[in-house]
């Protein structure tokens, strides 16, 4: 999928090792989430889902910036449509909400690795993401209160990573946080110079990466899914899982190697 | 509603702009959650809800301290009754419950601003608001099971604000927490000095006030709509509700204003 | 029960007044949790339950760790049966989640004191617990995804105790975190050096048992309860509880010596 009118694509995609770096690259844009833009990222990521070479992912943005949310201009657009854009706003955001839960249930984990700003749909994606490295002058905010659009799809995601008290900070009042704040909070992991950011996050995705694919895929997998029970009913899934994951070649070799003491396997993702 | 006795009222409003100040008007009592008091609150925010001219709630208490919970001199009378009182609590824990959820049902955002003591029914008020600001010296507590009564309502809107361990921390030992690690859990979204708390409290309400009150209104409502909702019903939720918001007046006007790089509307709340 | 062809137990019980004490006692093994560890882990949380003069329990392990998860050489062991091993390893997790949910089960309040490593299920236990301490040298991890076994059980309990981020990071990367880092995330209540960890946690169990059990019993068995249900079915149910510890003999006399402002009654669990 390209910009239109180009041929330079929107979501552009490299692999170092086992890590697939998936870059929004539109920067003219802040990196907006056009209807374009999420119908490639969902496409990068449908290809990574099936792709057994990548065992780890970093999604980043071009540019100065990580991602500013949806495209305002296109949305407005739509408003000359007999219905007002009724109907294109539902797809749209269901589009959208399609990408963050294709974020969710990818069976490799997800690193944001954000610079600049993350705002509305955009910080969204930060907080669907596993795991969230930020460069120490990254800001993050769902501000589209102040433009008369309450976040309330990013908030979705907002609210599963932070405290209700914070989500409502963020959501109520629009400011940017910084990305400390935004660590004391749980929304990101780790705050780094942005000169190291990169490096980070491919620390950390070189990490995940040489671990058993089959363990992360499986336990990712439960993490989302237990979550969501209550506690006797999670436990009788997760206690399945665990049975399974033991029946799995890569915990064979790798617990035997724990239990003598020898360097571990090459896994092999069974 | 007003004090027994007297003609004063026991939950005194003064509205600054379209920001509703809510007082507890009881410091002999510390403001303490009568059945008279509970219903004058709940009076009041039945009234807020319908006042399109209200756009922010702020909560206080009147005097050094926010409130001390129940009042128990006057559950300790109904003991009197033939059943022992059981119906009497039964009741009265009905009504606080429902002021307690009527907090999270205005569709006005409310700020909790503390000074002195918020203990058991109190600590709750601050915890079910959406926002709190605290002065330095303020503290919390879900002190009950100090005297054989756990705080167990208080602790639905508590384990709502902060984990698991901190709100056990809370409720097992009874213990006051300061304002400062209040924050750090995130029952409390900031802390001032005292001389700054009615300032700060104003000022946040005001930036509140100043936004879009249909988004506000819509925003607060999806908040803790979806909290309760699995993933993708949540998901499927909020972009219904943001469809929505896009084709409030509102929502056209500011994102006009916001690409257009002019100053926001007037909002009209529609 | 006795850990096979010796009389040593499994888990110790020392009582001090009112308060149990329990110690995985094999330090040789780093206190794993072994069928027959769990087992009787499990024993003594019965035993307990029953047992009207305890108010309050510590659970420690032997040695100068907590406990390092299951048993990895038994449960290799069980490779060797017809299946794999799959019914064993079904059976022996469920066993294990049973011991976990007896904790969160049991009337009296749980308090983890941690030395020295807690990993994988041993983790788990210090997430069951309802409070921890931990000694400022004290690590955690949920380290089985290293060996190509994800913490899909620990995590039922870790992603119940902080925030997902968090979670997903400790899961992901298997790596120790400080005790310092652990009380930042709600794991664990507090970090004393290790010189005063046993006096701190006596000291926090001590204070547990001179409030009344039967508020405790209640408000415990409450908590967990309430927080697997929506708000308005948790305010119905919450309230229900208090209007019954109302009448409880200790709510009477404590709330009477609480307003006659005298020294509060012997409990008497009532």
């Amino acid at each position: 999928m390209t910009e239109p009118g180009t041929t330079e694509p929107l979501v552009t995609r490299q692999d170092e090792a086992a890590v697939a770096i998936l870059t929004l690259a539109q920067p003219r844009s802040i990196n907006a989430l056009s209807e374009a833009m999420l119908m490639a990222l969902h496409a990068r990521l449908d290809e990574i889902a099936h792709d057994r070479s990548v065992r780890a992912v970093i999604l980043r943005g071009a540019g100065d910036h990580f991602c500013a949310g949806h495209n305002l201009k296109e949305m407005t657009a739509a408003r000359a449509q007999p219905d007002g854009g009724f109907q294109y706003f539902q797809d749209l955001f269901a589009t959208c909400s399609g990408v963050m839960q294709r974020l969710v249930e990818l069976p490799q984990p997800v690193i944001a690795e954000v610079s600049g700003i993350a705002t509305a749909a955009g910080c969204q994606l930060v907080a669907s993401c596993d795991l969230a490295v930020a460069s120490d002058d990254a800001r993050f905010a769902t501000s589209g209160v102040n433009i008369g659009l309450f976040c309330s799809t990013p908030m979705v995601a907002l609210s599963r990573n932070v405290t209700r008290k914070h989500a409502m900070e963020m959501l109520l009042l629009g400011d940017f946080i910084s990305a400390p704040r935004a660590a004391e909070m749980g929304l990101v992991n780790r705050v780094v110079p942005l000169s190291e950011l990169a490096a980070e996050s491919r620390a950390l995705a070189r990490r995940i990466a040489d671990k058993s694919p089959a363990a992360v895929k499986i336990g990712k997998r439960a993490f989302y899914q237990q979550a969501q029970m209550p506690l006797a009913e999670a436990y009788a899934y997760a206690g399945q899982v665990m049975a399974e994951n033991m029946m799995a070649q890569d915990a064979k070799a790798g617990i035997s190697a724990f239990i003598d003491k020898t360097a571990m396997p090459d896994w092999t993702g069974e």
